[in-house]
């Protein structure tokens, strides 16, 4: 398969985890014999840097040519807590998933079982837990209209959800069921919000077409809790944008691995994929930053492609690194191994 | 003192704990010699019931006409899961709210020592945490303009704030955290909606007014996994409304004693009480749920009258009952006492 990859690495340790990456997809390429083309674009602070936006036109256009997106990391903290800044890292991410129509984010969260002792909840808590969220990426009060008066004394967000973007993501998430444990859960909370009750009525009625999945509906501040006491409940977690953004923060941690966390953002045309960590700036440079994350956002890439077997490799070789302890030092505190040592050896094992 | 209490027992478990918590304010007008009249009225389910509507006008009068009202739970299972409800519990508790003027709810979490085996964090991690949540309770996304359009497939809710009512509710927490360990949290989503961009702007402002205090931001994705990774590092948090319903359930489990937390709801002429679990339906009428949250709402209800040693009297009495492990089942599994008798326990040492 010809696969046009374009390379958005990001800041901080975006660059560094995006290559191990793309030496394992280079393994994958020669053992299966695929032909990937890879191309570098600028985004986030790195471009605000050089050009004066987070996303620059060419990386857009780059980005809608290929067929898919692999993403590394942003922010800056010379950005963050400043609320007058007119240009912001993250105004490029937004752009960036809206033009592309990335419309479903899907996370899985998955225990390690040679790894849970690193989690911060008690081993039989989290042992066995296997579960994915479809949080929905392009509506609701992240790009609902927002509003500030001319003294700047009254701001406002809109959250706002139509039937057709409630639903395409819907029928993801049930699909998505099918072949796991057949079970949905929609957060909302639609006991206060009128867009939470649409959004309850229109996944009920889709959930009539698949018979064999069985729906529950939990209120996001109950989700919020449920989340550490009782986590293996979970197959498929449905979510807006907004509580998917709390809700999968807060399950990527009681892992204890949330260097080994990938996410996949799809729409009906495009679909990127990155790691969930962030851009780490502290260990920029220092090649430390666990690269496994990376690496497994490229597995989900080529899953994505039907390239199963392929992304089974890469999974098996991540597992094998793992069980012989060739990891950075967050996942094992001993460990001298940096991150492009345990790059290689997890993309010579593929 | 003369202080006239409304008493809304609510639904489910309601009464029962709420009965415990009235035993332990005589107890309290008997040793101190104050003059407490307790008058009982009609919210939520049962209201509905009984009346048809889920906050009566005599329940609101006779709230607005009180000292403070003491607040049970509410909720039932058959108002749920009904997108199309006309009336639900949850009305008569936001309508309250709104009404009394109620903007600040505050909700102290704090662990036990002699339970922190109960919590589902490991214990390294929960020993010592002592923070308290400031959450705005009137404004935002629950009290904004909301939108159906009439074919059904529109949906949408406006998360609205102006800047008095950041400040009034800064300014308690700023206050609060002068008597603590002098820091502020605020958690908002600056990075993407307005309304949190205000947030950070006003909070900023009033911040120089409060030089001793340490104030930091936190993005609500990120306090998410902070209050599962390291809770310990939070003294005095300050979010919005949906945040706060969100973080602050989050915060209520990591304890591992949602029995055992109460919360207030303040506002300029009005303040109200309450245990923070909810109405826990299945356990009506069994004997069995725990009284303390219930009665720690009260001990809370003296403490803002500026009855300090009586609220502190409540505590060591609680305390007392937990030492000597007079607690029911959901404390200690191999416990037969009930709701009643640990009642009477910790009224009578008191
Ligand atoms: C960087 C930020 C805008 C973004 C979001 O809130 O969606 C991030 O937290 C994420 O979850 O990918
Ligand atoms: C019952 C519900 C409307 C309420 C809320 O969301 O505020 C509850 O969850 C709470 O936190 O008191």
């Amino acid at each position: 398969m010809n696969l046009k990859i374009a390379l958005l690495s990001g800041d901080g340790i975006g660059p560094e985890v995006l290559a191990q990456a793309v030496k394992c997809l280079q393994s994958v390429e020669t053992t299966f014999n695929h032909h990937f083309t890879f191309s570098p674009a600028l985004v986030g602070a790195t471009a605000i840097d050089q050009t004066g936006t987070p996303l620059p036109d060419e990386t857009l256009e780059l980005c809608k040519n290929s067929d898919a997106v692999l993403f590394g990391a942003i922010g800056d903290p010379k950005y963050d807590n400043d609320p007058n800044a007119k240009v912001r890292p993250e105004q490029g991410l937004l752009k960036l998933r809206k033009e592309l129509g990335l419309f479903s984010n899907i996370r899985p969260v998955r225990v390690y079982q040679s790894l849970i002792d690193r989690s911060p909840l008690k081993k039989e808590i989290v042992s066995g837990v296997d579960f994915t969220i479809y949080r929905e990426l392009t509506g609701g009060i992240y790009f609902g209209e927002k509003k500030i008066n001319e003294k700047g004394t009254v701001a406002s967000d809109l959250c706002e959800y139509s039937e057709k973007e409630i639903s395409r993501i819907a029928h993801l998430a049930f699909k998505a069921a099918k072949s796991r444990r057949k079970k949905v859960t929609l957060v909302d909370k639609a006991n206060v919000l009128e867009s939470s009750r649409l959004w309850r009525k229109v996944v009920t009625r889709i959930g009539e077409s698949y018979p064999e999945i069985e729906l529950d509906f939990l209120f996001v501040d109950n989700a919020a809790m449920q989340m550490i006491l009782n986590p293996s409940q979970f197959d498929v977690i449905l979510t807006n944008n907004m509580f998917g953004d709390i809700i999968s923060d807060e399950a990527s941690v009681i892992t204890g691995s949330i260097g080994l966390l990938a996410s996949a953002s799809v729409g009906a045309d495009n679909a990127m994929f990155e790691p969930i960590h962030g851009s780490f700036p502290q260990a920029t440079g220092l090649d430390i930053a666990n690269p496994i994350a990376a690496i497994l956002s490229a597995a989900m890439l080529l899953e994505h492609h039907g390239l199963i077997e392929e992304a089974q490799a890469i999974h098996m070789a991540v597992e094998n690194a793992i069980l012989n302890n060739v990891v950075t030092p967050d996942l094992n505190a001993d460990s001298t191994l940096g991150t492009d040592y345990v790059g290689d050896y997890i993309a010579n094992s593929i």
